[in-house]
């Protein structure tokens, strides 16, 4: 059986760290084991920033870029591979597991592309040139320049391919090192992952690490220069960001937590219509897709009173027909979730809405499992909830069931009433609006805007031209106020910037033009 | 004599809340008192979110500007009565007052003009349409949208009227509603700039409020739709930061730290050419300007060894021709420090340098005082220090010493030693580079940009067309990493986006650009 080790000072450690077994969520069998801590935390900051800092600083945009196109190329051609292990150690169908795996190879290829169109520059120019003052020879001009710490990722167990790929693509095009922190529970993919980036020998000494185990040693030795990319729940985020010694030294900390994402649909969506069969397909798909935890999943489905029967009788039916069991087996749509501390908390929340709401559809422990050993498997949901009053909807409204749970919330079919629901979310990633009364769509997004991310619109004509809201995309921003984390990660330059500083220039405009050309 | 209030929804507070005596620093005698605290936190928030927010969201761009305008020229048809009460209870120069109420009214000034160009919109297009997809239809755009919350100004005690100014400038331009917490020791200032706003009823209902106090019970009441901008010390930036609703709520948090900024002059520097002369002018001015309460002051002079004794002895000459006394006596150049709790950290600041490095100018209670009360008054320094060891340097590089105290340090004349001494302030706000050699000015700017906010650099032929490069500008950023507080104000549109919120609107590509025309 594999024994996963930490990625630290260009070697594999064989520092004797705590053995933790890592297991396939749906027999509950050990499959691997991880070496977790034991690495000298000072040592791989030092590496980091002397050795992998100073090298990728040295590179151009454009020659940054290529490396990330060495990456995603590296990771397509081992793809079978890295979707084996999700779906061994992740609980993760194949469909979930290309997903996932894709989704790093797509936004390292993004980002490599950015880089190319970057060119040969290191700094980003930042606006033009402004003159101050009444002469015209004093100026001012702002540029992006490369952080000289490290890039702390810490990021969540439902995505290893993705959720560091998005990460490292900001970050090394930015020019900074990055160590990874893989979530422990399904870190054999984060550690064949980086197996694979290793033997291709494609990133500059120092300027990969990763970690297995606790960081917080890590966290508290981080100083002004690093930045800490955070991918969790909302409360771990909380707990990250309140590492007093980040606070003292202001090092910049970037949380993109799960939260209650809403589809909204408009008073005018017709269930006969092509806009009704795109909401039931990305319901369906945002509920169950890696057994719901995904940050981007719908959690509350706010819809008019009029409409609240039929959608909830035919989501009911839809999730009803999903299989669900060993995500090994070819007929499997759904798997387990990934640990059995999730599947406790998800069956928590389902009783605490049971408690407090109808149920719709599903039971905490879904019977008829595909392929799994008789009361094995961390197994919870999938379950509709409807929320018809004040009670049931503040249910709803606490903390996130991260797993394949969602609830209807009916509304009376006005953009104010949508909004002030979407509202009551606190931040999200993204919401989407359904409808093809333009203005009524208008109008909400408008309302709904400062509290969500990405907001997503469809309409009837969009069908065949629309992406599952729960996909991120690289070229707009991840990420949203309040329990959402308040951070932005992608969209382009803009989850670069994150890893750059911002410096106005000033003096003697020929000297502040230059400087940026040099 | 005058007793101050706050000022909360719509009226001036008759609450009964501590009675705090104003002093004026220079004769301890008191001059106003405030009544501080005693307001309704919950009352105050709700009034700025639900009448002011609603208020400044439905004006666009053009209108909140005309408000700046209105604003700038209040504080400009009543300039002397500002600088009055700053002389009086700030222990500010007429020089220094004007510099606070002049950059007041300046700061608003460039942002009506901001506003005025961005017209009638009331959000903002961030960057272009990307399509998404293979499809011609599917489209991604990013805007910025006014944020639903209330902007909270912690100020400090240094600049009454500049500092509310420069937040209240961007924030009401981004269309959020402002809360403002003056120093208590200088409120004199900021409550009769609250009075000539409100005389001039400029602002609609709840777009301004203004609280005397501490105001603990309102951080812990903001949301995730709030923003807190604090100007003080890095240590009080460290606590508000670390108020646990606000991290718990991802309330955004933008800190503007005093720092140890940096003047370092080239190996080349001609002690007989124009660039030296211009040096000497800024360096008296960034170390006895507001008796050096200034968060941009300059805190340490990198200079090569070869020029040390003789910029030490020329910059000790000018010093020591500085007057000192009260600040309404017309001779005087440098007042008292405002507060005796000032006056006390600076005198400690000083005997902690005194014991490790030399003294080359001053002492901790400098004498011939113009106009003062024997024995009275907060005056300390002016100061200045060679740092010629390790020890020294190290002593220069703990608490910032927030008064007219700077200290000397040689260097080799290498780029690389010059931006390791810049380094070890751990982020600054400002740093000014003084080289004729293009090169070493280019290479010193860019090893130094990462840690600082605003970089300037002076040359010989920029003589005449420099500004100080303590003068915080509307169009550059102010901010600087790590111990300058990791915010960033200002700098044209880019300081109105810390007050909004960017969402990606993803869609069909006709619904999404027409979102924005609405």
């Amino acid at each position: 059986m594999a024994t996963l080790h930490s990625y630290v000072c260009g070697a594999f450690s064989t520092a004797r760290g705590e053995e933790v077994a890592l297991l396939d969520p749906a027999t509950e069998e050990t499959v691997a084991t991880a070496n977790c801590g034991g690495f000298d935390a000072e040592a791989a900051l030092q590496h980091a920033r002397e050795v992998g800092g100073r090298a990728l600083r040295a590179l151009s945009f454009a020659q940054r870029g290529e490396l990330l196109a060495r990456m995603a190329a590296a990771i397509h051609d081992h793809r079978d591979a890295l979707i084996e292990t999700s779906v061994r150690n992740g609980g993760t169908t194949r469909g979930g597991a290309k997903f996932d795996v894709d989704g790093a190879a797509g936004t390292l290829s993004a980002y490599a592309e950015l880089g190319r169109r970057l060119g040969d520059a290191r700094e980003l120019g930042d606006g033009e040139t402004v003159m101050i003052g009444r002469g015209a020879k004093l100026a001012g001009r702002h540029a992006w320049v490369a952080r000289e710490g490290v890039a702390l990722f810490i990021n969540a167990f439902n995505f290893p391919a993705w959720g560091f790929a998005e990460k490292a693509a900001t970050a090394l095009l930015a020019g900074m090192p990055i160590i990874n922190k893989p979530a422990t529970a399904t870190a054999w993919t984060a550690v064949r992952l980086a197996e694979i980036l290793i033997e291709a020998a494609i990133l500059p000494a120092g300027a990969f690490q990763q970690l297995l185990g606790p960081v917080k040693e890590l966290l508290e030795r981080l100083g002004p220069q690093d930045v800490v990319a955070f991918t969790g729940s909302s409360r771990t985020g909380v707990l990250v960001r309140s590492v007093p010694e980040l606070l003292r030294h202001g090092v910049r900390v970037n949380v993109e937590a799960d939260s209650l994402n809403a589809a909204v649909v408009g008073p005018d969506l017709d269930p006969d219509g092509a806009a009704w069969q795109t909401l039931l397909r990305d319901l369906v798909r945002e509920i169950s897709e890696k057994t719901g935890q995904k940050c981007t999943a719908t959690r509350r489905v706010i819809v008019p009173q009029a409409l609240l029967e039929r959608l909830t009788a035919e989501l009911a039916d839809r999730l009803g027909g999903l299989k669900i069991g060993h995500p090994a087996h070819r007929d499997v749509e759904v798997g387990p979730l990934a640990t059995r501390q999730q599947m406790e908390d998800v069956q928590r929340g389902c009783a605490r809405m049971r408690a407090a709401a109808q149920v719709a559809f599903g039971r905490e422990r879904p019977d008829a499992l595909i392929d799994v050993p008789a009361g094995k498997g961390f197994f919870a949901g999938p379950m509709l909830f409807v929320a018809r009053d004040e009670r049931a909807v503040a249910a709803a409204h606490q903390d996130e069931i991260f797993g394949p749970v969602a609830t209807v919330i009916p509304f009376d079919g006005g953009v104010e009433a949508a909004a002030a629901l979407v509202r009551r979310g606190g931040g999200m990633l993204v919401s989407t609006v359904y409808s093809d009364d333009r203005a009524w769509s208008a109008g909400a997004a408008r309302a709904m805007a400062p509290w969500v991310g990405r907001l997503c619109l469809v309409d009837s004509r969009s069908d065949g031209a629309t992406l599952p809201p729960g996909m991120v995309l690289p070229d707009l921003v991840h990420g949203g106020p309040g329990r959402a984390g308040g951070g932005e990660e992608l969209g382009g330059l803009r989850g670069v910037h994150h890893y750059m500083a911002r410096t106005a220039f000033q003096g003697p405009r020929a000297l502040v033009e230059r400087l940026l050309e040099a």
